[in-house]
């Protein structure tokens, strides 16, 4: 879990990064959280100034006005789980809580790459594959169902890979970091992994999404084809919603967002095979340049301006 | 082409219907538009009323500030032709002009099934796919690029059937009129398509999407498979549209949905198959019950209340 004390202006003046110890419990998780917190407030005091909000990004469904964790896939013991009412309770400050990708396309908005653009889809590349749209300059929340934007979960492969979801063919499953590691123990187990990095980084039993990308750029085919169906997919799914919400901007974050470089041509190539209502010069997608940030001026931001 | 005239309450006074005559030229058809208009404009003043506005409902790709038919997939060589302001210099009336599905869109959320839902997605099935976002309570534009809500073209089956729009798989090549007939046609050629009331029927040179709904409504198995792909590929589109809005109505209407009974099981079992994110109970697909009223109490709507 990540932790900064944001000042007004978006400014990070203080990041910390820790373990959420999920496999201990969510109450556990949360006590870690109250006391990273406290550890910043005090932090704060020290400099003369006084936390005002905490905002809170959490993977998964959130039950904003609540403050429920209805269920994270990365934090799957905190179902229904009340976590902003209990950091609200051990720190004595007002609690905002929203989805990870939600405050992710904050940040960019007021702070990053997609300042000035009113209408965009913003895609989380990592672990899994989150999303957010913003329309009309605001996060668009639809019906309030506690879920929005999750682009990873649209269909690009009827009957293709299962994704964690229980769907099958997900953008998720070509386009993640699980999804990476996955398509490279799949080509071991259809006996389609020629000897090489990629092969002995499998056999080790130390692959990563990291370290695909690492091979990828050494020029393993195997690791090249997986950035290439990673990028075809993007394209098609940001494509379909091009179509559908007449806009022309998406903004892709996240970790896995690193291997830009080896995926931006497949998916900029899919994009305009895909898209039948907009020429390819007039399609922008955009690489985050805060990083992880982001998220984190994003849910202060979101703390600040509570309602 | 169908017109009307429409009281302020939305109630049609009288509904006329004419061909555009399209294949003799715009201004031909532009003209045969200004006739029909001037005789309900004389039929409003027998009856003591007077014409405020006009409004049209066009398919396609509709440059609203300009008044201009862009790209009309049913006229086509109304390519950038000033049709609103060729009507209003004929009549002498404010003519407002918008995209035929949007005009549904705004017909059957003031008169019709979607009264009271504040967020939902519209899908025309004609001999091509429409479609409309209403969001919080209007028209959603997007970038007001000249498209919007054309769900008719994301993609369903990547590699799947060519669309008229020149990209592959997409929902129109499944879930129109002229799919419906190219389905019945692609199995003659390949030899599927057994003797039978609608080998019959493609055999006489007569076939239509409705002659292929009479064949499923007997029971004819290639006839129904079409319906049962139309209904999938429709469940899947839908799908991948509520996961990223965060909304969970769609509402159908146009011509080919008269054959509701044929697709919709179908669909409602592609529908909670292809959704992680709500649970087949949560999602709601209605039929428009206004027909080719919506379009004409939705472009009366929106000359009524032009800025």
């Amino acid at each position: 879990m990540r932790t900064a004390l944001v000042d007004h202006t978006g400014r990070i003046l203080r990041k910390r990064k820790t373990t959420t110890a999920i496999s201990e419990g969510p109450d556990r998780t949360s006590e870690r959280l109250i006391a990273e917190c406290r550890s910043l407030i005090d932090e704060a005091r020290l400099m003369g100034g006084e936390i005002q909000a905490i905002g809170l990004g959490v993977a998964g469904k959130i039950n904003r006005s609540q403050g429920l964790v209805v269920f994270s896939p990365n934090l799957p013991s905190m179902r229904n789980y009340p976590l902003a009412g209990k950091l609200e309770e051990g720190v004595g400050i007002p609690v905002v809580i929203e989805n990870d990708a939600n405050v992710f396309g904050v940040g960019e908005h007021i702070a990053g790459t997609a300042r000035g653009i009113e209408n965009w889809i913003g895609i989380t590349l990592g672990t899994g594959v989150g999303g957010c749209l913003i329309l009309r300059n605001e996060i668009w929340i639809g019906d309030d169902l506690g879920f929005v934007g999750e682009i990873g979960h649209t269909i690009v492969q009827p009957e293709g890979r299962l994704c964690l979801c229980g769907s099958s063919g997900c953008l998720e499953a070509y386009a993640s970091g699980w999804a990476l590691v996955a398509g490279v123990k799949e080509a071991a187990a259809s006996g389609d992994l020629s000897s090489g990095p990629l092969y002995d980084l499998w056999e080790s039993g130390k692959l990563t999404a990291e370290g695909v990308y690492r091979c990828a750029k050494e020029n393993d085919s195997e690791a090249l084809q997986l950035f290439h169906r990673m990028g075809w997919a993007l394209g098609l799914a940001i494509a379909n919603q091009f179509t559908v919400l007449g806009i022309r901007h998406a903004i892709l974050g996240g970790g896995v967002s690193a291997g830009w470089d080896c995926f931006i041509h497949p998916l900029k190539e899919s994009l305009a095979r895909h898209s039948s209502m907009l020429s390819a010069d007039d399609m922008v997608v955009l690489k985050s340049t805060l990083g992880d940030e982001a998220a984190l001026i994003g849910a202060a931001f979101l703390a600040i301006n509570r309602e």
